[in-house]
């Protein structure tokens, strides 16, 4: 590829070398990063990216790798096509030392996933049931968690994702798409309640839609969605699953199948949309 | 009116009773509150309330009252109907302490106007305008200021709001009113930035409408509304007015005057919706 270019008349090849960074054109099958791949939805999707594409590379990353188990069986079977990286959504720092490890290494990035989430932390974080019982602590750590961590992500992955834009892969485009929830749309909002879980969404929501505006002014080649998975068997949900009808509860093998099923296909007029698994657009 | 309470039949006395507290009968005109009421529109809101109804009451909480010498114009001019306490809103024992003033003093709320709200603070916080400068501290400040501070407000305020109803006015229930702003719909987002602000105040649309779900479902005589004042000539807006066409910048006199209107018409189906100065409904 890179020969190919050389022999490209000067301004051609002057103007793709601006675009496309030479890095970018090593990793034929795209590079995929997944923020919140220690468990449930965002181990699923790593999965997923490694066994769907076989030249495909993917970053994970988590809080804590060394507890990550699920990522170790992953990096035994996916050795040099998996990259475990340490990131922790409420410590900035983290996230600009992955993004300084991902342009060292790969150089650029065609797809971001943000899977992080907060709903409960036993003696924590409580959904609230009631408007009486809701606490400016909780309030504060969903956001941060769930609003303000995945767009420091996207802040610092910019850079690598205006230079990968659909490069390796068959887009036009880098995606970066963050797992959002249909419990945070306001227009939806029909029971209450879960206020700080609630708030953070529909704030992840505005603040994804105000960078997708940002990317099309500026015509990079980045993609923006707003995923809500449904409701999916895992630790976030595991404590709320009572009233759930069972054909409503997702495996996250049937979630995250649908949802890159949406990834894939992807347009450039998505840009800033909010779409649940199933590919119905969610209202704000 | 105590007087005629002893000579109703007994159990629609005791329902009454139940229903209206004492001291919620003292207040003919009504007891309105103004939360943030220093400067801007929340001075505004309390002029025309204590102009607008010559029996009304109106409690004017701001961070520093020895400072709010528009207050102290108003004071010395309506002596008896309006009293100021403190109340900042980042700190949630002087909310408490103003709602315990309140039930001690009036025993009920008819009336809350959430008028607080920050855009920008020299040197402190700078509405974004791009993504690469969007800072966690400006995020996490304008939530706790604009999302977090108005919902602690209504959460302490509930029970003299329950109380309260409609009572001495010419409604069936109690109002809140909290001031949002158009950049914070999402749906409504076309030109990106003000990451911070923007966020905040969809995550108080959310919050606001899930609070109204719990006043609903629990049958409490209290509407909830979020009120766009339009562009409005005051310390918040003036730096960012350069491109505001003159006819679309308004005096804080005309916003609130057809805000004040929205409030007097509202109705019971109203509950949970955001309306512009001129009662246009706005997207979420
Ligand atoms: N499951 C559902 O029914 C459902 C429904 C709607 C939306 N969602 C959304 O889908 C996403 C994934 O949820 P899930 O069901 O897979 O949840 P999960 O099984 O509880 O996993 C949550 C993930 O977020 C990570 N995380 C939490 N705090 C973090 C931090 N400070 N820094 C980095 N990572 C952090 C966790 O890492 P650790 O292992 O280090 O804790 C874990 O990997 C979330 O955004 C959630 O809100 C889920
Ligand atoms: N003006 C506009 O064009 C416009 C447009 C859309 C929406 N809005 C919204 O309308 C509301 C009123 O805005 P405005 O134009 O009147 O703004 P303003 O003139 O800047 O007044 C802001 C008010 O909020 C108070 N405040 C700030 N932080 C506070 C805290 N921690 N505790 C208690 N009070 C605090 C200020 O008190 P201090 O005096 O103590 O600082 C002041 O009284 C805000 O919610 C704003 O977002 C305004």
């Amino acid at each position: 590829m890179m020969k190919l270019v050389v022999f490209r008349p000067p301004l051609l090849s002057f103007v793709r070398r601006a675009f496309i960074s030479s890095s970018a054109l090593k990793w034929e099958g795209g590079v995929s990063m997944v923020q919140g791949a220690s468990r449930g939805i965002g181990l699923e999707f790593v999965r997923q990216l490694l066994e769907g594409n076989e030249n495909g590379h993917v970053i994970a990353t988590c809080r804590n790798p060394s507890g990550a188990t699920g990522l170790h069986d992953l990096k035994k079977k996916f050795l040099d096509r998996l990259r475990i990286l340490p990131l922790d959504i409420t410590k900035e720092n983290t996230i600009e030392a992955a993004a300084t490890s991902v342009r060292e290494h790969y150089g650029s990035l065609n797809l971001l996933i943000n899977a992080s989430g907060v709903l409960s932390i036993p003696d924590v974080l409580e959904p609230e049931r009631t408007l009486s019982k809701l606490e400016k602590s909780s309030l504060l750590l969903a956001y941060e968690v769930n609003a303000v961590g995945p767009i420091l992500v996207i802040k610092h992955m910019w850079p690598l994702l205006k230079l990968g834009g659909g490069s390796g892969t068959k887009r036009g485009f880098a995606i970066v798409a963050s797992l959002s929830a249909k419990v945070g749309s306001i227009g939806d909002n029909r029971l209450g309640g879960w206020h700080s879980y609630r708030a953070s969404k529909a704030a992840l929501n505005q603040l994804t839609k105000t960078i997708s505006v940002e990317f099309a002014r500026k015509k990079d080649p980045i993609v923006c969605v707003l995923l809500h998975p449904g409701t999916v068997d895992t630790d976030l949900s595991r404590p709320f699953q009572r009233n759930v009808p069972e054909n409503k509860l997702f495996t996250k093998e049937f979630s995250v199948q649908k949802l890159l099923n949406i990834v894939d296909n992807v347009k450039n007029s998505d840009n800033g949309k909010f779409f649940a698994w199933d590919g119905q657009e969610i209202p704000w």
